[in-house]
Protein backbone atom coordinates (compact mmCIF):
# COMPACT_ATOMS: atom_id res chain seq x y z
CA UNK A 1 0.00 0.00 0.00
CA UNK A 2 1.11 3.58 -0.28
CA UNK A 3 0.27 5.17 3.01
CA UNK A 4 0.59 8.90 3.85
CA UNK A 5 1.76 10.59 7.13
CA UNK A 6 0.64 14.00 7.35
CA UNK A 7 2.88 15.80 10.58
CA UNK A 8 5.97 13.16 11.84
CA UNK A 9 5.65 14.37 15.50
CA UNK A 10 6.50 11.55 17.93
CA UNK A 11 3.40 9.77 16.88
CA UNK A 12 2.99 10.52 12.92
CA UNK A 13 7.02 9.51 13.13
CA UNK A 14 6.39 6.30 15.03
CA UNK A 15 3.83 5.17 12.92
CA UNK A 16 6.24 5.76 9.60
CA UNK A 17 9.46 3.91 11.37
CA UNK A 18 7.39 0.87 12.57
CA UNK A 19 5.67 0.89 8.73
CA UNK A 20 9.09 0.98 7.42
CA UNK A 21 10.09 -1.61 9.88
CA UNK A 22 7.02 -4.20 9.94
CA UNK A 23 6.02 -3.58 6.57
CA UNK A 24 6.78 -3.38 2.98
CA UNK A 25 4.54 -0.13 2.61
CA UNK A 26 5.57 2.60 0.37
CA UNK A 27 5.86 5.85 2.83
CA UNK A 28 5.12 9.96 1.57
CA UNK A 29 5.58 11.82 4.67
CA UNK A 30 4.08 15.23 4.83
CA UNK A 31 5.13 18.05 7.49
CA UNK A 32 4.25 22.22 7.41
CA UNK A 33 8.29 22.47 8.38
CA UNK A 34 11.15 21.04 6.31
CA UNK A 35 13.15 19.85 9.08
CA UNK A 36 11.46 16.57 10.08
CA UNK A 37 10.85 15.58 6.73
CA UNK A 38 14.70 15.49 5.82
CA UNK A 39 15.41 13.33 9.19
CA UNK A 40 12.61 11.03 8.21
CA UNK A 41 14.35 10.57 4.69
CA UNK A 42 17.95 10.43 5.90
CA UNK A 43 16.85 8.01 8.48
CA UNK A 44 14.94 5.80 6.38
CA UNK A 45 11.59 6.26 8.30
CA UNK A 46 9.93 7.37 5.28
CA UNK A 47 10.33 6.91 1.23
CA UNK A 48 9.45 10.04 -0.70
CA UNK A 49 8.67 13.96 0.91
CA UNK A 50 5.31 14.48 -0.12
CA UNK A 51 2.42 17.11 -0.76
CA UNK A 52 -0.46 17.31 -1.03
CA UNK A 53 -0.74 16.23 -4.92
CA UNK A 54 0.81 12.55 -2.92
CA UNK A 55 -2.95 12.14 -1.31
CA UNK A 56 -4.39 10.87 -4.63
CA UNK A 57 -2.08 7.83 -4.71
CA UNK A 58 -2.67 7.29 -0.73
CA UNK A 59 -4.24 3.96 0.40
CA UNK A 60 -3.73 4.96 3.95
CA UNK A 61 -4.07 8.46 5.37
CA UNK A 62 -2.57 8.73 8.64
CA UNK A 63 -3.06 11.76 10.61
CA UNK A 64 -0.26 12.70 13.13
CA UNK A 65 -0.71 16.44 13.51
CA UNK A 66 -2.55 17.94 16.70
CA UNK A 67 -6.79 17.26 16.71
CA UNK A 68 -7.91 20.52 15.07
CA UNK A 69 -4.61 20.64 12.91
CA UNK A 70 -5.62 16.92 11.91
CA UNK A 71 -9.45 18.27 11.08
CA UNK A 72 -8.23 21.79 8.96
CA UNK A 73 -5.61 18.96 6.86
CA UNK A 74 -8.32 16.86 5.86
CA UNK A 75 -10.83 20.05 4.96
CA UNK A 76 -7.88 22.07 2.92
CA UNK A 77 -7.18 18.63 1.16
CA UNK A 78 -10.68 16.78 1.35
CA UNK A 79 -10.70 17.03 -3.15
CA UNK A 80 -7.35 15.37 -3.19
CA UNK A 81 -8.03 12.15 -0.65
CA UNK A 82 -8.82 9.39 -3.12
CA UNK A 83 -12.79 7.82 -2.03
CA UNK A 84 -10.64 4.20 -1.37
CA UNK A 85 -8.19 5.90 0.64
CA UNK A 86 -9.05 5.18 4.61
CA UNK A 87 -8.05 8.35 6.80
CA UNK A 88 -7.44 7.67 10.18
CA UNK A 89 -6.59 10.39 13.16
CA UNK A 90 -4.29 9.71 15.81
CA UNK A 91 -5.48 11.81 18.26
CA UNK A 92 -6.21 11.46 22.32
CA UNK A 93 -9.89 13.14 21.71
CA UNK A 94 -12.76 11.90 19.78
CA UNK A 95 -16.16 13.55 20.43
CA UNK A 96 -14.86 17.28 19.69
CA UNK A 97 -13.09 15.49 16.68
CA UNK A 98 -15.01 12.40 14.65
CA UNK A 99 -18.13 14.20 14.03
CA UNK A 100 -16.34 16.52 12.07
CA UNK A 101 -14.30 14.06 10.05
CA UNK A 102 -17.51 12.25 9.55
CA UNK A 103 -19.29 14.95 7.84
CA UNK A 104 -15.90 15.83 5.64
CA UNK A 105 -15.66 12.02 4.91
CA UNK A 106 -19.53 11.63 4.18
CA UNK A 107 -18.99 14.68 1.40
CA UNK A 108 -15.59 13.65 0.06
CA UNK A 109 -16.41 9.71 -0.17
CA UNK A 110 -13.13 8.70 1.34
CA UNK A 111 -14.10 6.29 5.00
CA UNK A 112 -12.39 7.80 8.37
CA UNK A 113 -11.87 5.92 11.40
CA UNK A 114 -10.90 7.28 14.12
CA UNK A 115 -7.72 5.53 15.83
CA UNK A 116 -5.83 6.57 19.04
CA UNK A 117 -2.26 4.74 19.92
CA UNK A 118 -2.20 4.43 23.79
CA UNK A 119 1.17 4.87 23.54
CA UNK A 120 3.72 8.13 23.88
CA UNK A 121 6.56 9.70 26.22
CA UNK A 122 7.69 12.87 27.65
CA UNK A 123 9.42 14.06 24.65
CA UNK A 124 8.00 15.42 21.52
CA UNK A 125 8.87 16.11 17.68
CA UNK A 126 10.61 13.44 14.94
CA UNK A 127 13.13 12.73 17.04
CA UNK A 128 11.67 11.23 20.05
CA UNK A 129 9.86 8.67 17.87
CA UNK A 130 10.86 5.07 17.71
CA UNK A 131 9.64 2.37 15.72
CA UNK A 132 8.77 0.18 18.87
CA UNK A 133 6.84 3.04 20.75
CA UNK A 134 3.46 0.80 19.72
CA UNK A 135 4.75 -2.57 20.79
CA UNK A 136 2.17 -4.08 23.51
CA UNK A 137 0.37 -0.35 23.21
CA UNK A 138 -3.43 -0.80 23.11
CA UNK A 139 -4.86 0.59 19.80
CA UNK A 140 -8.43 2.02 20.04
CA UNK A 141 -10.54 1.99 17.29
CA UNK A 142 -13.38 3.92 16.23
CA UNK A 143 -15.11 2.58 13.23
CA UNK A 144 -17.10 6.25 12.33
CA UNK A 145 -17.53 5.85 8.50
CA UNK A 146 -15.51 3.23 8.07
CA UNK A 147 -16.37 -0.15 6.56
CA UNK A 148 -16.45 -3.35 7.83
CA UNK A 149 -13.18 -4.02 5.09
CA UNK A 150 -11.58 -0.25 6.17
CA UNK A 151 -11.76 -1.61 9.84
CA UNK A 152 -9.84 -4.53 9.89
CA UNK A 153 -7.56 -3.02 7.29
CA UNK A 154 -6.66 -0.45 10.04
CA UNK A 155 -6.58 -2.87 12.36
CA UNK A 156 -4.44 -5.41 10.64
CA UNK A 157 -2.00 -2.76 10.27
CA UNK A 158 -1.95 -1.91 13.56
CA UNK A 159 -0.91 -5.49 15.13
CA UNK A 160 1.38 -6.06 12.59
CA UNK A 161 3.71 -2.78 13.57
CA UNK A 162 3.92 -4.02 17.09
CA UNK A 163 0.23 -2.85 18.62
CA UNK A 164 -0.69 -5.44 21.19
CA UNK A 165 -4.44 -5.26 20.81
CA UNK A 166 -6.54 -3.46 19.28
CA UNK A 167 -9.67 -2.15 21.24
CA UNK A 168 -12.93 -0.51 19.64
CA UNK A 169 -15.07 2.29 21.46
CA UNK A 170 -17.20 4.77 20.58
CA UNK A 171 -16.15 8.59 20.98
CA UNK A 172 -17.73 9.09 24.21
CA UNK A 173 -16.50 5.82 25.61
CA UNK A 174 -13.01 6.95 24.24
CA UNK A 175 -13.50 10.15 25.79
CA UNK A 176 -14.86 9.79 29.46
CA UNK A 177 -12.05 6.86 29.93
CA UNK A 178 -9.21 8.84 27.90
CA UNK A 179 -9.97 11.76 30.52
CA UNK A 180 -9.23 9.60 33.45
CA UNK A 181 -6.57 7.29 31.94
CA UNK A 182 -4.67 9.91 30.64
CA UNK A 183 -5.66 13.51 30.85
CA UNK A 184 -6.32 13.27 35.08
CA UNK A 185 -2.76 12.12 35.42
CA UNK A 186 -0.89 15.20 33.39
CA UNK A 187 -3.29 17.42 35.05
CA UNK A 188 -2.45 15.78 38.53
CA UNK A 189 1.29 15.50 37.71
CA UNK A 190 1.22 19.40 36.49
CA UNK A 191 -0.64 20.44 40.01
CA UNK A 192 1.86 18.36 42.18
CA UNK A 193 5.38 19.78 40.97
CA UNK A 194 4.00 22.85 41.77
CA UNK A 195 4.65 22.38 45.43
CA UNK A 196 7.46 25.31 46.61
CA UNK A 197 9.42 22.05 47.88
CA UNK A 198 9.35 20.26 44.49
CA UNK A 199 12.84 22.05 43.60
CA UNK A 200 14.52 20.58 46.97
CA UNK A 201 12.87 17.13 46.41
CA UNK A 202 16.48 15.02 45.39
CA UNK A 203 17.61 12.71 48.50
CA UNK A 204 14.24 12.91 50.14
CA UNK A 205 12.19 11.16 46.64
CA UNK A 206 12.01 7.92 45.31
CA UNK A 207 9.47 5.90 43.20
CA UNK A 208 6.35 7.49 44.17
CA UNK A 209 7.78 10.99 43.40
CA UNK A 210 9.21 9.86 39.77
CA UNK A 211 5.87 8.59 38.81
CA UNK A 212 3.69 10.60 39.81
CA UNK A 213 5.54 13.58 38.51
CA UNK A 214 6.98 12.03 35.59
CA UNK A 215 4.48 13.50 32.35
CA UNK A 216 4.36 16.91 33.97
CA UNK A 217 7.74 17.55 31.75
CA UNK A 218 4.19 18.41 29.16
CA UNK A 219 3.71 19.67 25.65
CA UNK A 220 1.52 22.61 26.89
CA UNK A 221 -0.32 23.40 23.52
CA UNK A 222 -1.23 19.81 22.80
CA UNK A 223 -2.49 19.39 26.24
CA UNK A 224 -4.22 22.46 26.70
CA UNK A 225 -5.92 21.78 23.47
CA UNK A 226 -6.72 18.14 24.61
CA UNK A 227 -8.01 19.13 27.95
CA UNK A 228 -10.65 22.05 26.79
CA UNK A 229 -12.11 19.82 24.03
CA UNK A 230 -12.81 17.13 26.43
CA UNK A 231 -13.93 19.66 29.46
CA UNK A 232 -16.92 17.93 30.26
CA UNK A 233 -15.56 14.80 30.90
CA UNK A 234 -12.68 16.09 32.43
CA UNK A 235 -13.85 18.22 35.37
CA UNK A 236 -16.42 15.10 36.04
CA UNK A 237 -12.73 13.04 36.91
CA UNK A 238 -11.14 16.29 38.57
CA UNK A 239 -14.30 16.74 40.77
CA UNK A 240 -14.27 12.67 41.77
CA UNK A 241 -10.48 12.88 42.38
CA UNK A 242 -10.93 15.69 44.72
CA UNK A 243 -13.75 14.65 47.09
CA UNK A 244 -11.77 11.63 47.33
CA UNK A 245 -8.77 13.91 48.49
CA UNK A 246 -10.44 15.41 50.68
CA UNK A 247 -12.38 12.32 52.06
CA UNK A 248 -8.84 10.89 52.90
CA UNK A 249 -7.79 14.52 54.28
CA UNK A 250 -11.08 15.04 56.62
CA UNK A 251 -9.95 11.43 58.09
CA UNK A 252 -6.29 12.74 58.13
CA UNK A 253 -7.57 15.82 59.96
CA UNK A 254 -9.82 14.24 62.43
CA UNK A 255 -7.06 11.76 63.36
CA UNK A 256 -9.63 8.76 62.39
CA UNK A 257 -7.64 6.46 62.05
CA UNK A 258 -10.10 3.77 61.52
CA UNK A 259 -11.85 6.10 58.47
CA UNK A 260 -8.78 6.17 56.97
CA UNK A 261 -7.65 2.77 57.34
CA UNK A 262 -11.28 2.03 55.20
CA UNK A 263 -10.70 4.49 52.79
CA UNK A 264 -6.74 2.96 51.88
CA UNK A 265 -8.54 -0.32 51.97
CA UNK A 266 -11.10 0.71 49.36
CA UNK A 267 -8.35 1.77 47.02
CA UNK A 268 -6.17 -1.52 47.57
CA UNK A 269 -9.71 -3.89 47.17
CA UNK A 270 -9.67 -1.57 43.38
CA UNK A 271 -6.13 -1.97 42.39
CA UNK A 272 -6.06 -6.27 44.01
CA UNK A 273 -9.85 -7.19 41.71
CA UNK A 274 -8.07 -5.56 38.73
CA UNK A 275 -5.09 -8.18 39.46
CA UNK A 276 -2.25 -5.09 39.60
CA UNK B 1 29.68 -6.44 63.98
CA UNK B 2 26.74 -8.27 65.72
CA UNK B 3 23.47 -6.49 64.26
CA UNK B 4 20.24 -7.19 65.58
CA UNK B 5 17.22 -6.44 63.39
CA UNK B 6 13.80 -6.33 64.84
CA UNK B 7 10.64 -6.49 62.29
CA UNK B 8 11.59 -8.77 59.13
CA UNK B 9 9.31 -7.29 56.97
CA UNK B 10 10.33 -5.57 53.52
CA UNK B 11 12.61 -3.47 54.89
CA UNK B 12 14.11 -5.07 57.79
CA UNK B 13 14.48 -8.32 55.83
CA UNK B 14 15.67 -6.56 52.86
CA UNK B 15 18.43 -4.81 55.56
CA UNK B 16 19.30 -8.37 56.89
CA UNK B 17 19.46 -9.78 53.06
CA UNK B 18 21.72 -6.90 52.16
CA UNK B 19 24.01 -6.84 55.22
CA UNK B 20 24.42 -10.81 54.55
CA UNK B 21 25.60 -9.96 50.52
CA UNK B 22 27.53 -7.25 50.74
CA UNK B 23 29.32 -7.48 54.21
CA UNK B 24 30.74 -9.73 56.98
CA UNK B 25 28.45 -9.20 59.92
CA UNK B 26 26.38 -11.59 61.95
CA UNK B 27 22.85 -11.13 62.24
CA UNK B 28 20.19 -11.55 65.06
CA UNK B 29 16.41 -11.62 63.73
CA UNK B 30 13.81 -10.70 65.90
CA UNK B 31 10.00 -10.82 65.11
CA UNK B 32 6.90 -11.19 66.63
CA UNK B 33 5.18 -14.23 64.27
CA UNK B 34 7.39 -16.71 63.76
CA UNK B 35 7.26 -17.78 59.75
CA UNK B 36 9.69 -15.10 58.91
CA UNK B 37 12.14 -15.99 60.89
CA UNK B 38 12.03 -19.38 59.79
CA UNK B 39 12.19 -18.13 56.20
CA UNK B 40 15.19 -15.93 56.75
CA UNK B 41 17.37 -18.75 58.25
CA UNK B 42 16.28 -21.20 55.51
CA UNK B 43 17.73 -18.54 52.86
CA UNK B 44 20.19 -17.45 54.66
CA UNK B 45 19.51 -13.60 55.75
CA UNK B 46 19.74 -14.24 59.66
CA UNK B 47 22.65 -16.14 60.85
CA UNK B 48 20.45 -16.72 64.37
CA UNK B 49 16.56 -16.20 65.54
CA UNK B 50 17.08 -14.03 68.56
CA UNK B 51 15.51 -12.65 71.08
CA UNK B 52 15.50 -9.45 73.34
CA UNK B 53 18.54 -11.45 75.26
CA UNK B 54 20.45 -11.37 72.15
CA UNK B 55 20.47 -7.41 71.95
CA UNK B 56 23.16 -7.67 74.90
CA UNK B 57 25.31 -8.69 72.01
CA UNK B 58 24.12 -6.08 69.25
CA UNK B 59 26.93 -4.03 68.43
CA UNK B 60 23.78 -2.48 66.15
CA UNK B 61 20.09 -2.64 66.40
CA UNK B 62 18.19 -2.19 63.59
CA UNK B 63 14.06 -1.41 63.55
CA UNK B 64 12.05 -2.49 61.10
CA UNK B 65 8.87 -2.44 62.67
CA UNK B 66 6.00 0.02 62.17
CA UNK B 67 6.97 3.49 63.77
CA UNK B 68 4.75 3.03 67.13
CA UNK B 69 5.66 -0.70 67.41
CA UNK B 70 9.32 0.84 67.09
CA UNK B 71 9.31 3.45 70.03
CA UNK B 72 7.34 0.31 72.03
CA UNK B 73 10.25 -2.16 70.97
CA UNK B 74 12.81 -0.15 72.47
CA UNK B 75 11.13 1.09 75.33
CA UNK B 76 9.73 -2.53 76.47
CA UNK B 77 13.58 -3.80 75.84
CA UNK B 78 15.61 -0.64 77.04
CA UNK B 79 17.24 -2.04 79.49
CA UNK B 80 19.21 -4.66 77.48
CA UNK B 81 20.11 -2.50 75.34
CA UNK B 82 24.01 -1.90 75.50
CA UNK B 83 25.43 1.61 75.85
CA UNK B 84 27.89 1.05 73.18
CA UNK B 85 24.58 -0.40 70.72
CA UNK B 86 23.52 1.72 68.16
CA UNK B 87 20.24 2.10 67.09
CA UNK B 88 18.61 3.11 64.22
CA UNK B 89 14.81 2.73 63.25
CA UNK B 90 13.56 2.83 59.82
CA UNK B 91 10.29 5.03 60.00
CA UNK B 92 9.08 7.22 57.25
CA UNK B 93 7.87 10.17 60.06
CA UNK B 94 10.39 11.42 62.25
CA UNK B 95 8.65 14.51 64.24
CA UNK B 96 6.84 11.75 66.47
CA UNK B 97 9.16 9.29 66.55
CA UNK B 98 12.79 11.06 67.31
CA UNK B 99 11.81 12.64 70.47
CA UNK B 100 10.34 9.77 71.68
CA UNK B 101 13.80 7.68 71.10
CA UNK B 102 16.02 10.69 72.10
CA UNK B 103 14.49 10.48 75.40
CA UNK B 104 14.97 6.68 75.70
CA UNK B 105 18.31 6.78 74.39
CA UNK B 106 19.48 9.66 76.84
CA UNK B 107 17.59 7.54 79.76
CA UNK B 108 19.53 4.45 79.52
CA UNK B 109 22.42 5.52 77.40
CA UNK B 110 22.38 4.04 73.82
CA UNK B 111 23.03 6.23 70.60
CA UNK B 112 20.00 6.42 68.36
CA UNK B 113 20.35 7.90 65.23
CA UNK B 114 17.29 8.12 62.34
CA UNK B 115 17.02 6.60 59.40
CA UNK B 116 14.76 6.22 56.83
CA UNK B 117 15.71 4.25 53.75
CA UNK B 118 14.21 5.78 50.29
CA UNK B 119 12.83 2.34 48.54
CA UNK B 120 10.03 0.23 48.73
CA UNK B 121 7.46 -1.36 46.88
CA UNK B 122 3.67 -1.90 46.38
CA UNK B 123 4.38 -5.57 48.21
CA UNK B 124 5.14 -6.03 52.00
CA UNK B 125 6.33 -8.61 54.38
CA UNK B 126 9.45 -10.42 54.24
CA UNK B 127 8.94 -12.63 50.92
CA UNK B 128 9.04 -9.04 49.46
CA UNK B 129 12.26 -8.58 50.68
CA UNK B 130 15.33 -8.08 48.58
CA UNK B 131 19.04 -8.21 48.67
CA UNK B 132 19.16 -5.05 46.49
CA UNK B 133 16.29 -2.99 47.54
CA UNK B 134 18.19 -0.35 48.41
CA UNK B 135 20.27 -0.29 45.49
CA UNK B 136 21.07 3.35 44.34
CA UNK B 137 18.43 4.83 46.96
CA UNK B 138 18.91 7.78 49.32
CA UNK B 139 19.21 6.82 52.71
CA UNK B 140 18.45 9.72 55.00
CA UNK B 141 19.48 9.95 58.57
CA UNK B 142 18.81 12.12 61.33
CA UNK B 143 21.70 12.26 63.73
CA UNK B 144 19.25 12.88 66.80
CA UNK B 145 21.91 11.54 69.87
CA UNK B 146 24.36 9.39 67.88
CA UNK B 147 28.00 10.92 67.93
CA UNK B 148 30.00 11.18 65.47
CA UNK B 149 31.48 8.12 65.14
CA UNK B 150 27.96 6.29 65.79
CA UNK B 151 26.69 8.54 62.59
CA UNK B 152 29.52 7.11 60.34
CA UNK B 153 29.09 3.77 61.15
CA UNK B 154 25.53 3.90 60.24
CA UNK B 155 26.85 5.58 57.03
CA UNK B 156 29.36 3.45 55.76
CA UNK B 157 26.98 0.52 56.58
CA UNK B 158 24.25 2.19 54.39
CA UNK B 159 26.90 2.82 51.17
CA UNK B 160 28.44 -0.45 52.10
CA UNK B 161 24.69 -2.53 51.32
CA UNK B 162 24.07 -0.69 48.47
CA UNK B 163 22.88 2.93 49.11
CA UNK B 164 23.35 5.52 46.58
CA UNK B 165 24.30 8.58 48.84
CA UNK B 166 23.35 9.56 52.46
CA UNK B 167 21.42 12.53 53.16
CA UNK B 168 22.06 14.49 57.13
CA UNK B 169 18.62 15.90 57.83
CA UNK B 170 16.70 17.14 60.81
CA UNK B 171 13.11 15.24 61.74
CA UNK B 172 11.22 18.75 60.71
CA UNK B 173 12.82 19.40 57.44
CA UNK B 174 12.53 15.04 56.68
CA UNK B 175 8.95 14.99 57.63
CA UNK B 176 8.02 18.05 55.30
CA UNK B 177 9.26 16.66 52.58
CA UNK B 178 8.27 13.25 52.99
CA UNK B 179 4.87 14.55 52.93
CA UNK B 180 5.00 15.44 49.44
CA UNK B 181 7.58 12.86 47.71
CA UNK B 182 6.14 9.96 49.60
CA UNK B 183 3.07 10.49 51.76
CA UNK B 184 1.12 12.61 48.73
CA UNK B 185 1.91 10.21 45.48
CA UNK B 186 0.11 7.58 48.07
CA UNK B 187 -2.59 10.16 48.84
CA UNK B 188 -3.21 10.78 45.18
CA UNK B 189 -3.07 7.27 43.55
CA UNK B 190 -5.35 6.36 46.37
CA UNK B 191 -8.06 8.76 45.52
CA UNK B 192 -7.44 8.14 41.94
CA UNK B 193 -8.77 4.30 41.53
CA UNK B 194 -11.24 5.31 43.29
CA UNK B 195 -12.88 6.64 39.93
CA UNK B 196 -16.26 4.25 39.43
CA UNK B 197 -14.52 4.28 35.47
CA UNK B 198 -11.29 2.87 37.07
CA UNK B 199 -12.12 -0.55 37.31
CA UNK B 200 -12.42 -0.65 33.05
CA UNK B 201 -9.49 1.20 32.36
CA UNK B 202 -8.12 -1.67 30.89
CA UNK B 203 -7.42 -1.27 27.08
CA UNK B 204 -7.67 2.63 27.55
CA UNK B 205 -4.90 2.94 29.43
CA UNK B 206 -1.29 3.17 29.32
CA UNK B 207 2.23 4.22 31.45
CA UNK B 208 0.20 7.60 32.62
CA UNK B 209 -2.15 5.01 34.44
CA UNK B 210 0.02 2.44 35.48
CA UNK B 211 1.94 5.04 37.36
CA UNK B 212 -0.35 7.49 38.99
CA UNK B 213 -2.05 4.13 40.55
CA UNK B 214 1.01 1.98 41.31
CA UNK B 215 1.09 2.79 44.96
CA UNK B 216 -2.84 2.32 45.55
CA UNK B 217 -1.97 -1.38 46.41
CA UNK B 218 -1.50 0.17 49.92
CA UNK B 219 -0.72 -1.36 53.59
CA UNK B 220 -3.80 0.72 54.94
CA UNK B 221 -2.83 0.32 58.48
CA UNK B 222 0.93 1.35 57.93
CA UNK B 223 0.13 4.45 55.88
CA UNK B 224 -2.93 5.46 58.07
CA UNK B 225 -0.37 5.52 60.84
CA UNK B 226 2.20 7.45 58.65
CA UNK B 227 -0.61 10.02 57.65
CA UNK B 228 -1.84 10.51 60.71
CA UNK B 229 1.79 11.04 62.21
CA UNK B 230 2.55 13.62 59.84
CA UNK B 231 -0.68 15.30 60.25
CA UNK B 232 0.53 18.43 59.12
CA UNK B 233 2.90 18.50 56.47
CA UNK B 234 0.34 16.26 54.96
CA UNK B 235 -2.80 18.77 54.98
CA UNK B 236 -0.34 21.60 53.73
CA UNK B 237 0.79 19.42 51.02
CA UNK B 238 -2.94 18.39 50.07
CA UNK B 239 -4.10 21.76 50.11
CA UNK B 240 -1.47 22.96 47.87
CA UNK B 241 -2.32 20.39 45.62
CA UNK B 242 -5.84 20.64 45.21
CA UNK B 243 -5.37 24.37 44.74
CA UNK B 244 -3.39 24.32 41.90
CA UNK B 245 -5.90 21.37 40.70
CA UNK B 246 -8.41 23.70 41.32
CA UNK B 247 -6.52 26.35 38.97
CA UNK B 248 -6.30 24.18 36.48
CA UNK B 249 -9.85 23.11 36.62
CA UNK B 250 -10.69 26.71 36.40
CA UNK B 251 -8.77 27.37 33.30
CA UNK B 252 -10.62 24.39 31.34
CA UNK B 253 -13.91 25.00 32.51
CA UNK B 254 -13.69 28.86 31.51
CA UNK B 255 -12.38 27.31 27.90
CA UNK B 256 -8.87 29.45 28.62
CA UNK B 257 -6.06 28.21 26.28
CA UNK B 258 -3.67 31.11 27.27
CA UNK B 259 -4.07 30.48 31.11
CA UNK B 260 -3.75 26.95 30.82
CA UNK B 261 -0.94 26.88 29.02
CA UNK B 262 1.11 29.27 31.16
CA UNK B 263 0.12 27.25 34.46
CA UNK B 264 1.28 23.75 32.23
CA UNK B 265 4.28 25.38 31.22
CA UNK B 266 5.27 26.80 34.51
CA UNK B 267 5.02 22.86 35.89
CA UNK B 268 6.97 21.53 32.80
CA UNK B 269 9.57 24.48 33.54
CA UNK B 270 10.22 22.72 37.24
CA UNK B 271 10.92 19.47 35.55
CA UNK B 272 13.00 20.79 33.00
CA UNK B 273 14.74 22.98 35.89
CA UNK B 274 15.58 20.09 37.53
CA UNK B 275 16.74 18.38 34.83
CA UNK B 276 13.84 15.65 34.73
Amino acid sequence: MNIAIAGLGIIGGSFAKAIKKYTDHYIYGINRSPQPLEDAVACGAIDEIGTADSLSRADILILGTFPEAAVKFVRDNAEKIPKNCIVIDSSGIKSEICPQMIELSEKYGFPFVGCHPMAGKEQNGFSASEADLFRNASCIIIPCTGDERSVKTISDLALKIGFGRVVYSTPEEHDRMIAFTSQLPHVIACSYVLSPVCKNHNGFSAGSYRDVSRVAHINEKLWAELFIENKDSLIEEIELLTQHINMIKNAVQNGDRAELEAILAQSRRVKEELGE
